[in-house]
């Protein structure tokens, strides 16, 4: 089989990538090819059993979009955006690429007429907004506080009126914020949950801009690779005309999560964290999901992290294996 | 001070606009000018105080829409859309003018950088989808099962975010289903709920495709106009982020009406009705709201009808006042 990611050479999408290549298949069936696609190229290595196929562009594009969905891969995931900081800053560029972008990709497969591909879309626990009850289940309204936030949930209504009507079989996975984030921090608020985590153990310093009994709600990029492989496989019948589900997750406060650095790494790591209020920050992220009862998403088979220790022991052995 | 109606040729949008004639006013300030948009020429009268101006035009036409928003009308009444049936058979068509002409709307605005007018939009309880709970609260999910329904829903998001961000001064109003409508049938699958008082008023037969348990959530043409009036003069800042609102209105039961019809104009009346079930309606129907909790709009002051007997009676007197 073809399988598309948009948005590959990304975090999430790149995790994707080396998992699909490891795997050699998808729900049991072979990748033959794998096509990665992005602003900047991908840099993931194929195997002998998949080719992998690294192609530059925006989705903003529509004759771009056309010209990847005319390859007819039997599987689409879209993770191509612009993350919550940005498009908050850059409302043109936000509504470009988070709505318009992926409106290119829902009807560039409808003007095809008789190819109807399963598309995993990346939505965000960014489609709620304060204020909200102790836990937030699947029948919360969706009340986006930013931009992004909105587009992401414009994204889940189109993907959800798309496979009603049979264009395509869509699943729209809501993640948590994902934590640790490798690598560089990326332009998102939510930047610093990883950031106190990852650059202590770096050996580097940390700001913390909100306070210790800040609630979030977060899940490691391994389970945000197991929700997209189970979404991309799953049996869509059950889920009805309600295809968007907010993934599982640990709610856990950012005390708590520095507390579990110093259990898992000491407190040198600790001591590596330095507080400054900002609060510009502590204002967005007031607005944020502390919390949520994600029965629908357990109901269907999707499964997240035991615990914080285990994200920040699993962020050690992935960055020593990146060498 | 201006006013512009787009829609202003359609059912809600007429009967506002004779209000506002007859008003001279809005929320105490004086409407100089009233301009009716519509794809259809508006057929109201001005009057010495309001200068009433119709203009024809699409509003999926975006150098038309910022011709019209040039003017800088201080309100403007977004109520122009293709309806549930309309949008649901031509998925072109829909997202053409609920989605696109939308956009262009709040885009022109935009544009104009220093113009921030109070808009309100006109949404539909068709962003709900089933199953429900017993009386939809202001909290539950928003699960729209139309392609009409998904194009409000995602006009509440945008008018939340453009407000947000200071570019209008959005408030949304989700419409009950408006009854008794006057005139002819319109494409909305809801028509019947209006056919089986109106034709019969009128000594003409009436289908009625569904069962008498049916329950929907309704309110008449006056209260639609007057949910319009205090939507542009309401103090918008206690609203916070959520700008959206269920409209109150009546849960009844088709049988209720019918029963309600019967206490108003006799048994001559109700015999006018004839039960032919319809598959598709029935269908459709079996996923639409029944019964609300519009806490939300009575805190901030929307008011609607007393009961179906007077939504008849208004009806026999608008009739007979229309000639
Ligand atoms: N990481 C999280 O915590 C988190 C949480 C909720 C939702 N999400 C969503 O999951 C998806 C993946 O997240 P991520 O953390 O990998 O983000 P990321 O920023 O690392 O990856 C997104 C990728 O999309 C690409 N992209 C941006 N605009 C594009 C365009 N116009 N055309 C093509 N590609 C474009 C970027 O170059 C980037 O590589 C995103 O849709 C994001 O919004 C992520
Ligand atoms: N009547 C109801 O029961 C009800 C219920 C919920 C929501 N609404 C909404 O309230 C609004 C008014 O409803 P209504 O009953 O008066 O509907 P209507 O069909 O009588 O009026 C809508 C008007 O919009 C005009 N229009 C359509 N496309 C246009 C375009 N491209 N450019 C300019 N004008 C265009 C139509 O010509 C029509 O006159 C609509 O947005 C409708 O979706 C109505």
């Amino acid at each position: 089989m073809k399988v598309l990611i948009l948005g590959g050479a990304g975090m999430v999408g790149r995790n994707l990538a080396l998992r699909l290549v490891a795997d050699g298949a998808l729900g049991g069936q072979p990748v033959e090819e794998l096509t990665l696609f992005d602003v900047v190229p991908a840099d993931v290595q194929g195997s002998g059993r998949t080719r992998v196929v690294a192609k530059t562009g925006d989705i903003s594009d529509r004759a771009t979009v056309d010209a990847l969905v005319a390859e007819r891969p039997e599987v689409i995931f879209h993770l191509a955006a612009v993350v919550s900081g940005e498009a908050e800053a850059d409302f043109d560029k936000g509504y470009r690429i988070n709505l318009d972008g992926t409106r290119h990709l829902f009807e560039a497969i409808r003007a095809l007429g008789d190819y109807h591909p399963r598309v995993v879309y990346t939505s965000s626990i960014a489609v709620f907004g304060a204020p909200f009850p102790e836990a937030i289940g699947d029948e919360f309204l969706t009340a986006p506080m930013t931009s992004y936030g909105t587009q992401k949930m414009i994204g889940e209504l189109l993907l959800n009126d798309y496979s009603r009507r049979g264009i395509f079989d869509g699943v729209g996975i809501r993640l948590p914020t994902i934590v640790v984030r490798p690598g560089k921090p990326n332009k998102a608020a939510s930047g610093f949950f990883s950031g106190i985590i990852r650059e202590p153990l770096a050996g580097m310093d940390a700001l913390l801009p909100v306070d210790d009994d800040v609630m979030h709600w977060v899940a490691s990029p391994a389970s945000a690779t197991g929700f997209l492989l189970h979404a991309a496989t799953m049996d869509t019948a059950p889920l009805g005309a309600r295809r968007c589900l907010t993934m599982p997750g640990l709610a856990i406060t950012v005390g708590e999560m520095v507390a579990a650095l110093g259990e898992v790494a000491g407190p040198e790591a600790v001591a590596r964290i330095r507080r400054e209020p900002d609060q510009t920050i502590r204002g967005i992220v007031a607005g944020w999901p502390r919390n949520f009862d994600a029965a629908r998403a357990a109901e269907f088979g999707f499964t997240a992290d035991a615990s914080f220790q285990d994200i920040i022991r699993a962020h050690i052995r992935d960055t020593a294996a990146a060498g």
